[in-house]
């Protein structure tokens, strides 16, 4: 194997800590980096500094902020009596770019899974509480992912939340647009059928 | 859409900059290096700073070096008369993993393609040239790939190198290893006919 210098390998093997980032795609994008596109190094090392220096973390909904709030906490026209629930700040900017949700999100930052030795204190859940305590929330929607985790997250959550008498709903799962009959898993035809909605009544 | 902050925003821009990272892989990856595994940015950001600093261009064979040098040029027990002409560094750490090739080395850092506005100084031919002029070079293995500039360059080259009377090769083309005929493209098939190799020969 060819050694490349050291102070390149390092570069090689920082970038392939990165996720989807495998030692050939590290070794092309080093290349990139050093010799097609000098001007981008400096550039993304001094990006990187200042994104770490100045983003934090939303003192309300655990979103991405620079200071204290969010610009969506910061927004008055959204209505705070609705918490959209979900584990990652990435799921936050999914539901955004529908653009039909008008209400505030709470980002867990995690999911409950015993498994992988995640608890409830790995996920922002005692924060949510506070925020259902103390501010006039009337609705959370549980938006975790389809998956197992996010399945029993959504029923954890729900049921600590039981006590404040808050409503939680769920997303509804089913069928996704476009998706054939013939090639859906059993789980999700299960859940299409479980759900199935009344198109006419007979009088 | 949801507004991320503008650091953050920055972060993403440069990381969507570098080849085959889109607008989502930028966005995924951000978030790996503010949120989820805080310490890479600021290592990737030093290793990026570092390697921009030391890392350069061997002053032989253009592959990258620290300092005057790189390690093929440095090895004494590599054949210095012949020298395998490739278009970029990862070619050159191709050849290396096969391990077979003991020769030295001359990256182009470019090819000869007109009409991307890219001519022959486009490429560190002179530089080339001046190695065959005064090193004991016997023989110039044109590795530049299979595609029509990595053809055209092979062709121009050697044509350059003419006058200096070196031997001049290019790899031979055919079919690749597991290729089957019946996917065989019409130029690779067309090759592996006109570059054919005796198996047995009538007495």
């Amino acid at each position: 194997m060819i050694s490349f210098p050291p102070s390149f390998q390092k570069l090689i093997r920082e970038l392939n800590r990165l996720p989807s980032i495998g030692e050939k795609s590290a070794v092309r994008l080093a290349y990139h980096l050093i010799q097609e596109e000098k001007g981008l190094a400096d550039a993304l090392a001094s990006a990187l500094v200042e994104a770490k220096k100045q983003v934090g973390l939303c003192s309300q909904c655990y979103f991405f902020a620079e200071g204290e709030s969010c610009s969506i906490c910061q927004n008055s026209s959204r209505d705070r009596s609705v918490i959209c629930v979900v584990e990652k700040p990435m799921d936050m900017a999914a539901i955004e770019r529908v653009g039909e949700f008008r209400g505030l999100y709470h980002v867990l930052h995690g999911l409950w899974a015993p498994l992988k030795g995640m608890g409830p204190e790995s996920m922002k859940l005692q924060e949510l509480i506070s925020r259902v305590k103390n501010e006039q929330v009337s609705e959370v929607i549980l938006a975790t992912g389809s998956t197992v985790e996010g399945d029993a997250t959504a029923l954890y959550v729900a049921r600590v939340l039981e006590e404040f008498g808050v409503r939680t709903t769920r997303l509804a799962q089913g069928m996704p647009k476009g998706g054939e009959l013939e090639y859906a898993d059993e789980v999700t035809l299960s859940r299409a059928f479980s759900g199935r909605n009344p198109l006419s009544q007979p009088q």
